[in-house]
């Protein structure tokens, strides 16, 4: 017997019917003796429509009412599944946030946690009873209802199953797993069986849009062990052991072929930008990034090259492009202030990383990649990396040879 | 300086539109340097949407789960309406149920108010701030949300108004008022400025849809006035006084000039059963009456006549129409245990009914009224009194004519 967490999405509750398969996922686990959990969201559109009522009714609308009015989408899903489940002859209960207490801070409309009491959801898992836990909201301070933001019901449910100490979280989402690259660019991308928190973080984080980053960095701070697997997958796509397709998201001891590189993520919608000639002095950062921190814009891959006579630098990073020409105005007028000679810019440039555990024993791995997109003629315009990853900025044509490149070269082609 | 409570339906909320039109009723209030409280419903076809969820989920379903998808209606209103009143300058919170917390008992779908702590929300008033509270809604026994049945926003606008010690309780509905009889059956009908909260009680439980049956109970047990208007009155309806049309729900004390009859009420879908020789020996009326109330069957006005030779009785009483084939049906299968000779029935009848406070000190008011019907051969199939009601049952064709002859015989037609 093991106590489980499971997640489901907004397609996968879109209406009363959908909302009966979930039930079946349900019930098969509690067939099997588990005790479970179910985090949910809202039916599929619908957060979308009560946040066009909000900006409807005041586009400077204050955060913990809009989080009033979308946690109730959850709200209504977690009725409805409790009432279904019951009808299927299993016990069931549907949980607020404010019923449990998930607990978070004051920042409506993207909250944190704060902290969990996991001890009413035991007592009534313990007692046979299935908790149907509205995802995506908790309670904040002064008793206001708080959301967690976007794809906030993956972190929910990472966080009940911190909080009841689940042996597994299970996300059932839209796809069967997380796959090496996008399929959709490289038919031969394989669907991975394990990935470290640490790698998966990184492809979250760089558009692999399964997990919400949160939610992945979440359960690396616990340890809970969250298997990704499709909310439609039917009996033949079961193994003859009774395993789901599905990759599951753990700690790097559980992996013990570590791979060397794990997946080729890639990351649109960005956009690169150049200053020339700036004075190379202290501060000149500050000036540069300040101002671009103040207007809430999000910098990345920052590169400095110092002149051949040393007297001054160019400065290069990227920021998303739909902040591209917000970035290039403020940079303008502040263009005294930092004192470069002119402001460059591409919008149409593509991070492409590889990434994988098992680069950080392996030597050569930054240069396979280099030359290999050498070979193919591709321009690498900047270069950042980590322990457990290397991106490159290409221009936005060469995507998808470069993903097929580099996917090729380091053998994740291969069953 | 007052403090008052406003009301308004799902009618007046049913778009952003309309909940920036609710807004400025309250920001009048406002501005005229009252404290507010606003109650609200769902928006319209909200509730009967989510009703159609969780039939579709389960006809079986556990109405605490129906509870908490149903209650979410509410929620969305309340966050809404505070968000306009925000971007009108005007300081405003939503209150779910579970946060003045209105407390109620355990009958989950139609759940009754146990007790109420107005604290908080005098507290937040007192601090200039309107108080939004989701109608319909409280918090049951272990933290679930209960809801109070259909309509049940008017009750929580009274139980509200009880706990803030509120001067006064503004419904704001569809309709200007309270009226002698249907303006739409007597074009002379006339609004009625005052009515007792006794006569209220009478007419709406008697079909006249106002206002929710139970809101005015709790109106008249807590003395709260209770005044109806229209959430879409326009300038050039409010009178030189600035007083709106309108009617005060209010105790008779505040009522200078008490009317004999202040209106005339009717019921539609009434059937009539009437049961022949039932043997006259005691105990017959529970062997009657019981296996219809074990089902849940309403029934009303009872009339029992005994036979010439005294040996038997004819028992005749009125059940709802949609119970009539129910009602017979029983009746047929404990024909031995009740001993009857035959079961006769006529779903085509209605209930009219004379109400007044006046006349608990006036003789004659009955006489007068089946003089006036027998003038125009209006056959009373039976009769019921209490001391502020005359109740007849006729057949339903003559409805019209019943209560027009009614509503002028009493000088209801005069202005």
């Amino acid at each position: 017997m093991a106590r489980l967490v499971l997640k489901f999405g907004g397609t996968s509750v879109a209406n009363v019917e959908r909302i009966r398969n979930v039930a079946r996922h349900v019930k098969r686990e509690v067939d099997a003796g588990h005790e479970v959990a179910v985090v949910v969201s809202a039916m599929s559109g619908v957060t979308n429509q009560l946040v066009a009522y909000v900006k409807e009714a005041s586009e400077l609308y204050d955060p913990r009412e809009y989080d009033a009015v979308v946690a109730s989408g959850e709200q209504v899903t977690s009725g409805l599944l409790a009432i279904v489940l019951q009808a299927m002859g299993i016990k069931a209960r549907s949980w607020q946030g404010w019923q449990i207490p998930l607990v978070t801070n004051h920042e409506h409309g993207s909250a944190r946690i704060d902290s969990m009491d996991g001890a009413r959801l035991i007592e009534s898992m313990s007692s046979g009873e299935v908790a149907v836990i509205a995802g995506f909201q908790g309670i904040g301070p002064n008793q206001r209802i708080a959301t967690l933001g976007r794809g906030g019901s993956d972190t929910s449910a990472v966080a009940v199953a911190a909080a009841v100490k689940a042996d597994r979280c299970d996300i059932y989402t839209d796809v069967d797993g997380v796959y090496t690259t996008d399929p959709r660019i490289v038919p031969k991308a394989r669907r991975l069986e394990k990935v470290a928190f640490e790698e998966m973080l990184e492809m979250a984080s760089l558009g692999a849009k399964v997990l919400q980053v949160r939610s992945v960095e979440l359960a690396m701070v616990h340890k809970v062990r969250t298997f990704v697997r499709s909310s439609f997958d039917k009996p033949e796509d079961i193994d003859p052991y009774g395993n789901p397709p599905g990759t599951l998201i753990c700690d790097e001891d559980e992996i013990v072929e570590q791979e060397v590189v794990t997946g080729i993520a890639f990351s649109k919608d960005e956009a690169q930008i150049s200053l020339r000639h700036v004075p190379d002095k202290p501060g000149v950062a500050a000036a540069v990034f300040g101002p671009l921190a103040e207007a809430a814009i999000n910098v990345d891959m920052i590169v400095q090259i110092i002149s051949p006579d040393g007297s001054s630098t160019d400065i290069t990073f990227t920021v998303p492009s739909a902040d591209f020409k917000r970035a290039v105005d403020i940079l303008s007028k502040n263009q005294d202030k930092i004192g470069f000679t002119t402001v460059e810019g591409q919008d149409d440039v593509v991070k492409v990383s590889v990434i994988g555990m098992g680069m950080r024993s392996h030597a050569g791995v930054a240069a396979l990649a280099f030359k290999a997109l050498a070979e193919k003629s591709i321009n690498i315009r900047a270069i950042t990396t980590s322990e457990i990853k290397i991106s490159v900025l290409i221009d936005a044509p060469y995507t998808e040879l470069a993903v097929r490149t580099l996917h090729s070269v380091y053998g994740l082609d291969k069953h």
